[in-house]
């Protein structure tokens, strides 16, 4: 199972998603156990990602040193709790000024904490968590503790916990059991000390990935008996659900936060963006004014990386399947080619498809000398990365996260990030975007947990458009932004209720 | 009936539209009666902007003297036919080559008219059509009758005719029935015409503002027998479609193709991009750079006005009422406000949002001296024009569709073709968002007429997906755009058929 | 004479120039005498297009029956005077408003006015005019008159005159000698009746195309003695002053307002941005939307077709023979190619470079069908338009300034303004512009005016920077900018006047 | 003198200037001298911008335990020479292959290196150099090698050197002496090792700052008499000489390359337009879209920044004192604003003016909480960083080169590298910026030491146009860009001769 593990940080962190599409093979991508070295080079290049994705707090805290795995630590937080699982406790200091700094820039969160102040809309809620641990879900965590809610936590990531973080967090009184580098048994360890605690019986499931969804279904099915709902953000958990909900086996209602607008819109089109100029500017100091660049696939994801480097004053092609994205690519000011046509000339292939093998050996071969290739779609499939792996070629490392691959004439390719995504591993993902996400799924779990008996069955549903409406709004006093209201007349006139939603549900936006 | 002739202009010819939105006073309007004034100061209106709208070959043989009805004249063409009104049959040749030109821009009806060369994919069909006779829509007639359809034509609009393009048609063997003025008795003997005739009996209806379709439900219900199905374009057609559906009085399948994809997105967001520049600046010969602006509303509309003139160098605000757009506008770099706190200051204001009353008089008394207003949403509400009728104000007519609106202190406002839609009014409409309409109604039909039995029922449908990707891979050509094809692998891996449809129906380009 | 007003009218009225190169063959046109043919033909086309660029007030009051020379008439203004030569006075009301209009888009001439209220700098000024009579010129006419001085005027074109503002203008006591579709010879009477009227001895001369300045050198060369300086505003003007003064023959100081920065940059950059969209709309009705755009030359004026193509979604390529300007070109995104690589795919051709027989009839042979092609540089010499006067080809005026050049094989190049400048052909001039050469003007006119003896010797001057400085902060307002101001301890910091001038002479903005 | 080591980098390195001024404080400036902590402090930031810029070699190799002086330790190359002092002659295979990844993205210095194989235009030039020592210098001194020249090389700054490169370049035998981190003493023992040794009498100065030109001035005055000239590229180097040539103490020719255009240009325009994007995102990860900010200055680095900020969709103000560059900010869409307008309301602060305290005490506390503020301008005047260091206000450091300074209310000021430069502090400058500054320098050189007897006189040059235009013209296959040529008959039109130069001096790009 923990083969998948690598998938979850593409799936659940950042969202950067083309498409929603299950992959035929992926099952028996789950089956496969990586070795100990395979895991390991995973560990590495996953890990430099996340340093550089979060703030340096933690270069000042860790100790390479403490070998003693948490589990085997006696901790206890000031007020004598030593009902969490973390690195260190004393670490909490620095994590409590990093969830400060989140604190500032997730009005929404805050927003909601304030309207909380006399209703309590998850008084009595028992929640189960399983997410990333950073900065920016502690803040999603308090934020639901000041709505009423106990919660438990686990990380749905054994390299993503922000240790200090966590230490912050069990130190405020939340019991949580993540730290960064757990083994695949410390992984389900941590998830099982969440869910089977004595005196406790969860009624609200967080997760991101699937995996505490599968592990209650497979070791404690009794439970959701009582649970009101589960609440699942990522594309892979996403997709188990609706299989459940096809094989007839989901027993509670379920809310797919992944598909809203806010998050698919902004997450893809605004966030991608910039982090294509990001990735490109941290791993190769290019200069993108005059550069060529191909960009393969012209969905939300392509949309953002076109539009900025074309911005930036890059010649962009793009290479579409879809005749409608196609024509899209058209008029915005693409030319629309196959990526044979221009592939010996370009000096970028970005891949943006979630297809498979977009670029192959073939392509590979007929680069230029130091053509740049990387990936911003779906997980490490786009470039076929493995069709490097000959004896002809040689790797070399010339920077974390950036490798020259050298053909007998001495011609290089610069692979990033070993052909996953470019903007998990090498750029970093803003606030803004993660309160858009904590945001929603906030308002998912106040509403399954407050909904009235039978307005939700036992099935995946999307938020509702008003509850996303509700989430964009929170954003808007982060630009100053004003709203104008309709009149009476007007909301008459347009046959709409005053407070949205606004749009019918197939609105394209 | 006729009050509504201006309306039908908006929706059948341009199709501009932000949303498909029922208007609850709307049959109100339909059954008022312009009185003679109001009907020739709308004449003057509209007739202005159909002659700019269109080629110049009109001003050659238009003879303003020939006062004569065509429907007193004794015409025949040159084949010895009879069976046709139009207003000079000699005016053919003309036409003939406003026709020819617009073939070499609508590359994809030509394109169906070769595929068709072989098989005849209307052969039996007896269409009977009412659109706006244009150079455009002779090209998608002949188009039919090349796939195998006989076709019988009224106008839709009474000044939107191009006699010579009607009389091109006749001449080539058209029965057509139209002409530019007609009254509003001779606009429904048109109808009639095309409907009522010995040894006809229509099978299939192309409708565009929903009359055809009107009359025959009320004149010869019967006739519905042996109809396989209709096809409506504009806004107002298909909600009275859907409003017959409703009331379970449809009794064809009906095809909605004002909402196709391609017709939506590439109308409203690349061509309204365009025209907003244009109308301007035919209008009021403006400079952009440095100007504000206010735009109301952020639906693609909008997004294309907004983008236009921020890329012209002018400063850009947006209102909006549904918090996502308004997100979305804050994404893209535009100040979110309320009307109120810039009108003072701002030089231009657009109105696209298919609202009422969204300027109002205070809103006008508060504008700067020689400030813009015009209106690039729905219809000719969304300026509160009634408003400034008063003894008080002075108008002056300084060019064709510009007045000014003077206050008593001397100050100007100025008023762009009296609140009606701008883009129509004063630019043109280009011939390749025309092509994508006509190709979207040919396969409609094609679609409709050969569909087995049972494939549609007594509804209002969307085209399938596969049919809006298809329209759009027609249209590829023009821009020398190569499609990439999916592997075998490829396929297998996203669970796609090579051929498409490529995305869910959810999707939102 | 005659045969150069076609190139007074690029010159002077639009200013549109990326270089200021002499052309060895110019002196040979100039001694061409128009047939009675090409006369005519020019005639046509010159004055379809000062139709389009001036307001429509013209269409109300020109009456085409009155074929007397104006010559030939008795008018008297209201106050008595005829001294004056114009069309109609009573067409008087008609102008007065369209000088009304435009002194609302010129708030630095009215600024220069309110200020001149207790000062009068140029009290005493015989200035003597030559230049297109037009709103805007007269809303200077009326500013130098209302900064004290005395001025008669004539036209410097013989199709440019609006009738009615001339009309304003005599009525208000101006003496204008100017009309529409003068002869030759009334050209130079018109010019000889402002210099050479008793009683009245000019000391500053405004002049636009350098006829005025000829006149009275050839004339009454002994006028020098009291005259102050020229103000000079075309290229080509400014070329025949820079040669008197060559040649020792310069008697005055005379100001090049031509290459005032201000003039420059926005006549060029900004103002082209705008107009070649604007020129193509109303020209061909294109979507530019994906259309392949080739421009020729990458100066100001090709930087700012270049800009406004990209925004609007075309793909743009760039020839260049500078490789300063190439690589500008290439960072700010466009492919440099040659022509020979593009022309066989690309939609649109524009000419900016101020070359001659930049297309030549070897490319034409190879364009597309229904490429388009255009001039927006220098005169009529880019695009080589005689090359296509040849018997296999068929010229077809499909609309005004819009040809259609058929090949025997059916292919059809849409040629605009027959190679003539696009934008004053086929487009307006924003009078933002305008306005920003008439404040030059008249500055100079007070710098020159009122300099010390020894300021300026007998030479060309550029505009003292500070003033170019002067002329720019006159037009902020109208974009309610504010400016900062340095504080003394800046000013010292910086070694900079607190007023300006801001920048070294060599500065490049 | 130590003290304007930061200036240097400043200065030299990166270019970036928006104006070349004299500040009146410089001389005392330079008389400063840091105390020990001071420079300590220096040196963390400045050696951590360094190490951000360069390649990951540095951290491999670097030992931080080696604490012994290069000076006392003895060192030979393979080759058996000792005519060097580096850090660590062992560490020059990894230097190598920087050098190399460099050679491939400066194909102008490998074309220019091509082209010298015939011929050697600097065969018998004796250069001194001091510059910074960086893999892009290194392919520069190889390529002067190659020419035919003999160099001596040091280090321009104490803290720029890479001891990677200067390790490869003394084992392939140039005598350099450079090391990171050198003390003041060390500083001129290595320059002064560069030119005083025996059997050597340098004939050429290329230099970075001035430091090496002064020391010959105050050393070695004689040496003067065989140096053919000095070619310089900073700003302050630049000043120093036109100092001495206004004082009549230059006594040789000297070449300023900073004021060519395309250093110009490329290195504020252009390169700023990606550096700014870089630097904020590396050290905030702020997210761009629908953030405000003010941009103080609209010069070229200016309007680098602002058209970067609004491709991202950020809101952009600006401010001028300048009316001609406030009124190009107008014409490209930013409202012109006095800072106090809007400093309530901005997420961002940038200068970009060259002026001093543009940014005061009194606009930082008025800046809403998290507001970040920067410059991009000159040196570190231009935010008033020391009106901070007071008692009630706390700094925190979260981040390399990142600072909350928090007022006593909470409020925090995100303050970027201390209000030092930060594009160079937290960005890097990318090679092709580089490339283009080391052609210019060679290119500069040749001309220098072959230009006949009295073509160059004891004067500052700058380039001559011809070599601006083949600098870029050597740059232009990096896009494979193709240029056009003119025909015969079009130069003789223009009145150019066919290989340039195009333009007059004062053309303006």
């Amino acid at each position: 199972m923990l083969g998948s593990r690598k998938k979850y940080i593409v799936n659940g962190s950042s969202g950067i998603k083309a498409q929603q599409i299950q992959f035929a093979d992926q099952k028996q991508e789950f089956n496969k156990r990586p070795t100990k070295i395979g895991r390991r080079s995973l560990s590495r290049s996953i890990s430099q990602s996340s340093t550089d994705s979060y703030s340096s707090a933690a270069s000042y805290t860790d100790s390479s040193d403490d070998e003693t795995s948490p589990r085997d630590k006696q901790q206890k937080n000031s007020k004598g709790s030593s009902d969490f699982c973390v690195k260190n406790i004393k670490q909490a200091e620095f994590g409590r000024r990093e969830i400060e700094i989140a604190e500032q820039e997730m009005p929404a969160l805050m927003a909601l904490r304030k309207r909380a102040q006399g209703e309590k809309p998850l008084a009595g809620a028992k929640i189960v968590g399983c997410t990333h641990i950073t900065a920016q879900t502690a803040v999603l965590m308090e934020t639901l503790g000041a709505l009423g809610a106990q919660c438990r936590w686990a990380a749905c990531n054994i390299y993503s916990t922000l240790n200090e973080v966590a230490a912050a967090l069990a130190e405020s009184g939340f019991p949580v059991f993540a730290w960064k580098g757990e083994s695949e048994d410390d992984f389900w360890w941590c998830i099982d000390r969440c869910v089977n605690v004595e005196g406790w019986q969860p009624n609200m499931i967080l997760d991101d990935g699937g995996d505490l969804t599968h592990w209650i279904y497979k070791k404690y099915p009794n439970m959701f008996k009582k649970i009101k709902g589960i609440v699942e953000e990522s594309v892979t958990g996403v997709h188990r659900l609706y299989q459940l909900s096809k094989a007839g086996k989901l027993c509670v209602p379920a809310m797919n936060v992944n598909d809203s607008v806010t998050k698919q819109k902004f997450d893809n089109l605004y966030c991608c963006r910039e982090s294509i100029l990001d990735g490109l500017k941290r791993t190769t100091d290019m200069m993108f004014g005059g550069k060529q660049v191909v960009v393969c696939g012209y969905g939300e994801v392509g949309k953002g990386c076109c539009a900025a480097l074309k911005a930036m004053g890059s010649i962009v092609y793009v290479t579409e399947i879809d005749p409608i994205c196609a024509l899209q690519a058209c008029m915005d000011g693409f030319r629309l080619v196959k990526l044979n046509e221009v592939i010996r000339q370009v000096d970028i292939v970005i891949t943006c498809t979630g297809n498979k093998n977009v670029v192959t050996r073939e392509h590979l071969d007929r680069m230029k000398n130091s053509c740049i290739v990387c990936n911003m779609g779906h997980s490490n499939t786009e470039i076929d990365v493995a069709s490097l792996r000959t004896p002809e070629l040689t790797w070399e490392r010339v920077r974390s996260q950036v490798d020259h691959v050298i053909w007998p004439d001495g011609k290089r390719i610069v692979l990033l990030a070993e052909g996953r995504l470019l903007n998990l591993s090498c750029s970093t993902v803003p606030t803004f975007v993660l309160s858009i996400t904590a945001t929603t799924q906030a308002l998912a779990l106040i509403e399954l947990y407050n909904a009235p008996e039978g307005r939700y069955k036992q099935d995946v549903y999307l938020l509702p458009k008003k509850m996303d409406e509700y989430v964009a709004s929170l954003h808007l006093p982060t630009f100053d932004a004003h709203l104008t209201e309709l009149t009476d007349e007007q909301a008459k006139y347009l046959g709409l209720n005053k407070n949205g939603p606004f749009k019918p549900n197939y609105y394209r936006y």
